[in-house]
């Protein structure tokens, strides 16, 4: 299999990356090569016994697309993105990367003509107020900020190539990515992961919204683990509708917090400062809550069962295993 | 105001256009001018009291759509489209006139900065199968042709670029529109007008459905009156989800045929000419059937009310008013 990972400097493009060199093999095939391509060079993983290329580029600019998918790629996974906030403020640029940059790949693949697996990373952004609580496979998806809007269209878009048959496509809607690893950032839902990883770093977390606040959840490993299991489906099983949503832990705030105090104790959770900010509070107004995710769950994707469980994985994947105190 | 009929040389367009210059108004202010723009000249309407302007090219084209939009129209009727069997042989030019089409519309409107009401003819094709049976207003759009996708996707640009405030978007679902005046067409749908269009001109029709499929229709006068109904909605109602579908009548094959009987009497009936088409049914089967147009019926948008009064209409605005025999 030949490997094209769109995005790879990314968080999770780095740990696919990681995770494919330390199986050397991806919808039950061994890996021939893997190309990670980003606007800025992606770090090679370790360990990888096949050839792994690093190219860096403009995805929408003229010709890259197609010059990426020339090259013949079994399976693409395009993680590219222009986040939330940013597309929010640069229309231009939101519409660019991730409209015009997700077109430029099916494009590129439908032209190079050999049908290569396409799976995208979707959003739950493409869901907006009002919800109905949990959100069905059927639900109408109607966003409420530019990227949630680029997301749906990317979604449309892959249904439509795949349904011709110039693509096998997956666009698949995860849920929020927790616990995050890094530094924190200005993402309205950077809380959520701060809320854990902080305290467990030893250091103060800010919590803008109240503990009843209800959101849905997994973790980066499980990302990767959604990623390789849609590598591997049966595309005749998945029928035209190529976007859903995936599984995750529906938990409050009030619910994470206990679980941090469950698996690292009370100093560690007292770390966690309330500074209620209307500004957050308002944003995570519109967001979905919980999910009835039929249509992944009966295709096999499988996220964490607990909140707790995806505390564990962040202190197995990012703190090398120990429980900080 | 200043009116701008993007593919007025178009049926609805056409028909747009005279009932504009008979009024005069639009959204309750006088009209001070009009443009008709298509790929061919639409025919001025007779009787018009302001100037009208008749203008051809390729929408997509560059400059095209900043060259409209720069002239000021305060209200954009969006209704050129590649039709749903052409956008699905030639996937090129359906993706090149509906998408790109639509978004030079939406993107030459925010250059031009003075927040035109943009209305957008969308489709019911937008909707595929599986469907519930009445389709509501929150239920999943989820397109099974390049044109329907093609439709869904400016259904989503319209919201964001209203929710941005770049326009005052309005994408609208028309029905089916029954009695289609003319020639009888290729389209698979073209059946639903031309069993009773052609009996009524003394010529056999081919019905190659059975008489028990449903369908969701309205007249071209109806059509027109929805258009006109947005031109004068209150935005702050609509609320930020700015595509919905519009109101129409449910009816069967088999209630049609004796809608004509009873307007028409047996003779004219007797004129439609049963062969069963299986590829005509296939297509046909994961057609919408019908829906609760909760949203547009609480905005005020109205269809007819009985497939008898979609025949009397075409009668009256196809036929001089006279019932053939």
């Amino acid at each position: 299999m030949r490997v094209l990972i769109i995005g790879g400097a990314g968080m999770i493009g780095r740990k696919l990356a990681q995770r494919l060199a330390a199986e050397g093999r991806v919808g039950g095939r061994t890996i021939e090569s893997m190309t990670l391509y980003d606007i800025v060079p992606a770090p090679p993983p370790a360990g990888a016994a096949f050839p792994v290329r690093v190219e860096i580029g403009d995805l929408p600019a003229p010709g890259e697309a197609a010059r990426l998918l020339m090259a013949g790629p079994d399976i693409v996974f395009h993680l590219a993105a222009i986040v939330s906030g940013q597309a929010e403020q640069d229309f231009d640029l939101g519409y660019r990367i991730n409209l015009d940059g997700t077109r430029a790949v099916l494009e590129a693949a439908r032209t190079a003509g050999h049908r290569p697996r396409v799976i995208f990373a979707s959003s739950l952004a493409a869901y907006g107020a009002p919800l109905p609580d949990p959100i069905g496979d059927d639900y109408l998806v109607a966003p409420l900020t530019s990227y949630g809007t680029q997301k749906a269209i990317g979604e449309l878009l892959v249904s439509d190539y795949t349904r011709k048959g110039f693509v096998d496509g997956y666009a698949l809607r995860l849920p929020t990515i927790c616990v995050r690893p890094g530094k924190p950032n200005a993402a309205a839902s950077g809380f959520f992961s701060a809320i854990i990883r902080e305290p467990l770093a030893g250091q103060e977390a800010v919590l803008p919204v109240s503990e009843d606040v209800m959101h849905w959840h997994a973790s980066p490993r499980a990302a990767v683990g959604f990623l390789l299991h849609a590598a591997a489906l049966d595309g005749e099983r998945v029928g035209p509708r190529r976007a859903f949503t995936l599984p995750g832990v529906a938990v409050t705030v009030g619910e994470q917090i206990a679980a941090l105090r469950t698996i690292a104790g009370d100093k560690v959770a007292a770390r966690i400062r309330r500074a209620p900010d209307p500004f957050v509070q308002r944003i995570i107004a519109g967001w979905p809550r919980r999910f009835d995710t039929k249509r992944a769950r009966d295709l096999g994707f499988e996220a964490e069962k607990s909140f707790e469980e995806i505390i564990r994985v962040h202190i197995e994947d990012e703190l090398g295993g120990g429980v900080p105190s």
